[in-house]
């Protein structure tokens, strides 16, 4: 394939590599408004793909959506203290309604647990109450100091899902039940594989008692965590007084749980998946699987046979080019974009009758006979599906390495960017040396997996937790 | 019917019946936050559905999803004149973030016509860049005094179209294509006629050149607003200097139009469909179609039998209460939620292998054989979609009476509530007259109806325009 050269390469600067795609693939723009930005058609479409394949699964499971107001009273926001003190530092202050100024100050939600408990409050009265699994789609806002376009900004789009149970092991259940579905449609929809695990105290979430994630790795190393799940206990029912009487008739605090995702998971498709050509985006979260590009269309026939072919393959997400740039100019905007197939049908094509069917992720070119196309097009964007998630676990299971002590970690940390394993004591200052000396971080301490070693790789001292660490955006 | 004892009746006091049944069919609840509410889970899904009969609808007419920043810096809202002036008295005003008071204060959109702007003015340059048909789905904030759920609320939900187009015949015709979507969803899906016409300069969009309108009457006679549309001409592209070359290589402004419709519709379906014993919704935008009531769930066979036809029914939005609730306090909360049809299913039923099918529109009871039961609900709902419809369209041209002087508006507006067509000269006099005499608006005028009469109704001079007077939500 040629470089596309308006894409500065990955190699050179990844960083200036993923602010060009995001820009030649059109899927953001920034805006006028301090790290806020514009989503473009393109991302947009992505974005609600990514959330269809979720909201399915949530529906499945029996959530249900639900909308809170935008704004968080102050005195709201301070009930759970934990949480207050996680939050403050990047809330956005609603002061003035018109010209009068607010009796009291309202924060945009950079998240809506209080809102949910103070709502849980109110319809919560018995066990037959019980669970609520609600879910609710908007956008939250966290005024950040540095930001890139869908890995940090001020305001972003996300999901955020709130549940109540009558029991510790319900609500347990709904937090490890998430992150599975978290998990399964990251690697079956977006082929993104991810690690999942269990946050350290120092990494969770403000006011949770446990915090698990997701985390992959980009092209460049780091780490991205791209879905978190939250078992709060009774922190927020008791904070916030949600009570109901059990079988048993006796009044108890409920068990809580959140989590949320973000269009983070955007920022995690470019890195993931992108070359130096542009995106590369799996059929499942592809606005356009197929991109029909007539050659010679002004030649008779081409035009109504591109038609034909769309038509035949109207069941997927087709579209023909009919701009009227060059068939080059075509194909490289069908790269830059990403789209997992480009037919190209002229003339000769159709003489022979067949088009020229041209993979995205591996440049692979096939003749496809036009009688057969509608299965040849299905099984290529299978194949296309399940080789790039394929590909995406052999790239994150190859930047996993070991270390046993700190300077095995400094090592992996330059040569072997990515996840490196190893124990860890538990304590804090531990964290902390870590994240000085090399800003790497516990990422999470997988699930289901066994210990590497007996010591902690800062220490030294006896350790049984073994934690992927990295550094990450 | 029995009457559900704990709504209001609707002939004794509308407002507080309006307020029963949101409240009782657990579609909103109020929150902490002055002004905005909680779409509860029946209410958001009501909301769900809504979007996607209008999403649908919009892409198939080329219309793309965006998302812009949900802040507006003060000096960019100001761009306009008319614009600003319009919303300037009832924006909410952001100042802070974190602990550092911004340079220049935020506004949270009240409408984000001026974002688009931003973004046009950078994207477009040539004729081939055009048009630029987008839509945003979101919540806007606009601080109001008095607020009532779905009506009139601080924070709404709505989607607001932004076109850019090459000509003013182009910028038109979008204009009353998305008026006509408007309108023929508003019918074929939530059951709703309306009146399709042009607004008065006085009621018109701040900003705008012309503003279209549905309207519609609820069962008390006052009319409620539910979507405009808006034609720009190049206010707003001069103002913000969004230029294209055109074909002929000539700098020109673009012509714009903006359009919106919001949560006020789920008010809409309430006040139109609704009677005293709840809700009663069109299959449409019904998230349960069909609920399955098993009698004597405790008997051998019931609940399979029950299962059994969910299946059969699975095309179908359908659902079975298993709650350990009464037969018929399930009957009621069925009711009350305007669920379209209820089937029971019990022992003797299964004997004389039939269900129970109770319409909630007309209450009529019919025994089903199971043998048959998908076509029986499918056609039963399909009537039910176009009956409803049928009985609202009556219900809506029923209100309509004519005036041709002031004492006779006067007279219709106490005996007859609805719309009033009357003759108007034009002057702004004779609007302002009318709503301080009578609390009455100019609703719209319509498109492709008839003179009624030479003179206007309120001065008695020449008058060639008709308009649909009315009091309004």
């Amino acid at each position: 394939m040629i470089k596309n050269e308006a894409i500065t390469r990955s190699g050179d600067d990844f960083a200036q590599w993923y602010t060009d795609v995001v820009k030649k693939a059109e899927l953001a723009d920034y805006s006028d408004v301090r790290g806020c930005i514009v989503f473009r058609p393109y991302g947009y479409a992505i974005w609600e793909l990514i959330q269809k394949a979720y909201d399915k699964r949530f529906k499945e499971t029996g959530h249900e959506n639900v909308y809170m107001p935008m704004f968080i009273p102050e005195n709201l926001l301070q009930k759970e203290s934990e949480h207050v003190e996680g939050f403050a530092p990047e809330v956005a202050w609603v002061t003035h309604g018109g010209a009068e100024q607010l009796a009291e100050r309202l924060a945009i939600r950079p998240t809506s647990e209080t809102l949910f408990c103070e709502h849980y409050k109110k319809i919560i009265q018995s066990h037959r109450d019980l669970p609520k699994l609600y879910n609710q789609w908007c956008s939250v806002v966290r005024w950040e100091k540095t930001t890139r376009p869908f890995l940090r900004t001020s305001e972003f789009l996300w999901q955020e899902g709130h549940t109540a149970h009558a029991t510790e092991a319900e609500a347990r259940e709904e937090t490890l039940r998430i992150l599975d579905i978290y998990a399964e449609v990251a690697a079956e929809v977006l082929a993104i594989p991810t690690i999942k695990g269990r946050k350290s105290d120092k990494e969770k979430f403000a006011g949770a008692q446990e915090t698990y994630s997701i985390e992959s790795v980009m092209r460049d190393g780091k780490a991205l965590q791209s879905g978190t799940t939250h078992y709060f206990g009774n922190n927020f029912s008791k904070a916030f007084d949600i009570t109901f009487t059990n079988k048993d008739n006796k009044l108890e605090y409920v068990y809580q749980t959140s989590w949320g995702l973000s269009t983070r998971l955007i920022g995690a498709l470019i890195m993931i998946h992108g070359d130096d050509n542009g995106l590369r985006l799996p059929p499942g979260v592809a606005p356009t699987e197929v991109m029909i590009i007539p050659i010679a269309s002004h030649k008779p026939g081409v035009m109504e046979k591109a038609a034909e072919i769309k038509n035949i393959l109207s069941e997927r997400r087709v579209k023909i080019d009919d701009s009227d740039k060059s068939p080059g100019w075509k194909f490289s905007e069908a790269e830059v974009k990403g789209i997992p197939i480009r037919l190209e049908i002229g003339p000769k094509d159709i003489e022979k009758n067949q088009a020229l069917l041209v993979r995205r992720d591996t440049g692979e070119r096939i003749s496809a006979p036009l009688d057969n196309i509608k299965t040849i097009v299905n099984q290529t964007l299978d194949k296309i599906q399940s080789d790039m998630y394929e590909s995406a676990k052999q790239n994150l299971y190859g930047t996993i390495s070991e270390a046993r002590d700190l300077k095995e970690m400094e090592y992996n940390l330059i040569h072997k960017p990515g996840f490196i394993k190893g124990m860890w004591c538990g304590s804090r200052d531990c964290e902390d040396k870590v994240k000085e000396l090399f800003s790497a971080t516990s990422r999470n301490m997988p699930l289901g997996e066994t210990a590497i070693g007996g010591t902690c790789v800062c220490c030294g001292r006896p350790a049984d937790k073994l934690v992927y660490w990295g550094k990450a955006y």
